[in-house]
């Protein structure tokens, strides 16, 4: 397999640890996005959404949008699982990855802030907080269910790293390298350092990434 | 089943088309989210987001987020499916679907415009340009995967209607709301309009529904 990757992009960071949690290994190819590499002809040709991560098999194979790959990982390489079995708890566990990937994460990427700067001639300091706004608002409701649902564990299903988990930790990257406090969120951060004492989710460190500067 | 609804929320749209389509009945309890009914006491007791939709079972089980209730729907009651039985093909339809859910529709719902007007100051004219501009581009991105890959039927994927089907439908009627050109888009337009003739989809429209103004 080939992933078209970039190390600070917290979608490719999801995908990488889903397939460190599986287990399997990867072509690391890099589009690096700050030098607008995702916008060269060769990359739209790939991507036409000029998006990371997108998971090529090794048929030629292309799959598209972070859960979306990860769904298609956790129906084609079974074990370990990312995702529980009963249909409720699917439910709770993919509701929690989107409070994420629908409600801050297309909120705060590059391109939106650069058309805040840009086009609309917003300060740093207004950029700022609308980072922070919307990491607070959508982090608020995530700690409410974890910290409030019995089905949270060690992770944030039960005790074994899955599918909300590979969403949450970038998230939480991404959140820290813009200085939110997440003295709120005590939850949400005792779940990402368990997360981060595994080797899965050390491996997909951006910082660990070969494009990484 | 008991939906707490809102006839203008596209996520409520798109959970109410799913629903028709697998022939399932629900009480509807409307959420007024222009009078701001989602942050009464009572409703963030149900939905710590203050968001709709929220699907409840008779069990008194609550499901949140639409795609992920549609996901569950799939799972609990497969006939007719919405996704597809082959894992790259339901890669297909869920990465078609997340355009949407993804790229377009949290940029430009109601609190992101409220934000933008409210404390950026953004004017009137910028706020359209914004919401133009996010739906062009995840569109053009979109229609382009539409009109070159060959699982495109007279739906998103076939020939049946499905779960990409129930999230195009929803962000096109906003698009027309908000006066978008689709001129660009024939082939989002032509499964727009394929859709829009089917009882289920007539069915969830918002001006159907009981709260409609």
């Amino acid at each position: 397999m080939k992933l078209y990757n970039y190390f600070r992009s917290s979608a490719a960071y999801r995908l990488r640890i889903a397939l460190a949690l599986k287990g399997l290994s990867y072509d690391y190819l890099s589009v690096h996005l700050a030098k607008g590499e995702q916008y060269l002809p060769e990359f739209t040709a790939i991507s036409p959404q000029s998006l990371v991560p997108v998971l090529e098999e090794d048929s030629g194979l292309r799959l598209y949008q972070s859960l979306a790959i990860m769904e298609y990982l956790d129906e084609t390489h079974p074990t370990p699982p990312l995702l529980p079995a009963d249909p409720a708890a699917r439910n709770r566990v993919r509701s929690l990855a989107l409070i994420i990937a629908c409600e801050i994460h297309p909120l705060n990427n590059t391109r939106v802030l650069n058309y805040l700067t840009g086009r609309l001639g917003v300060s740093e300091e207004q950029k700022l907080e609308w980072y922070h706004h919307w990491v607070k608002t959508g982090f608020a409701a995530l700690e409410k269910r974890l910290a409030d649902e019995p089905a949270t564990g060690r992770f944030c299903h039960g005790d074994a790293p899955g599918f909300a988990d590979c969403v949450l930790v970038p998230q939480v990257a991404n959140a820290r390298r813009f200085k939110v406090d997440l003295g709120a969120f005590p939850t949400i951060v005792r779940i990402n350092d368990t997360c981060l004492e595994l080797e899965a989710f050390k491996q997909a460190a951006p910082e660990r990434q070969p494009d990484a500067q």
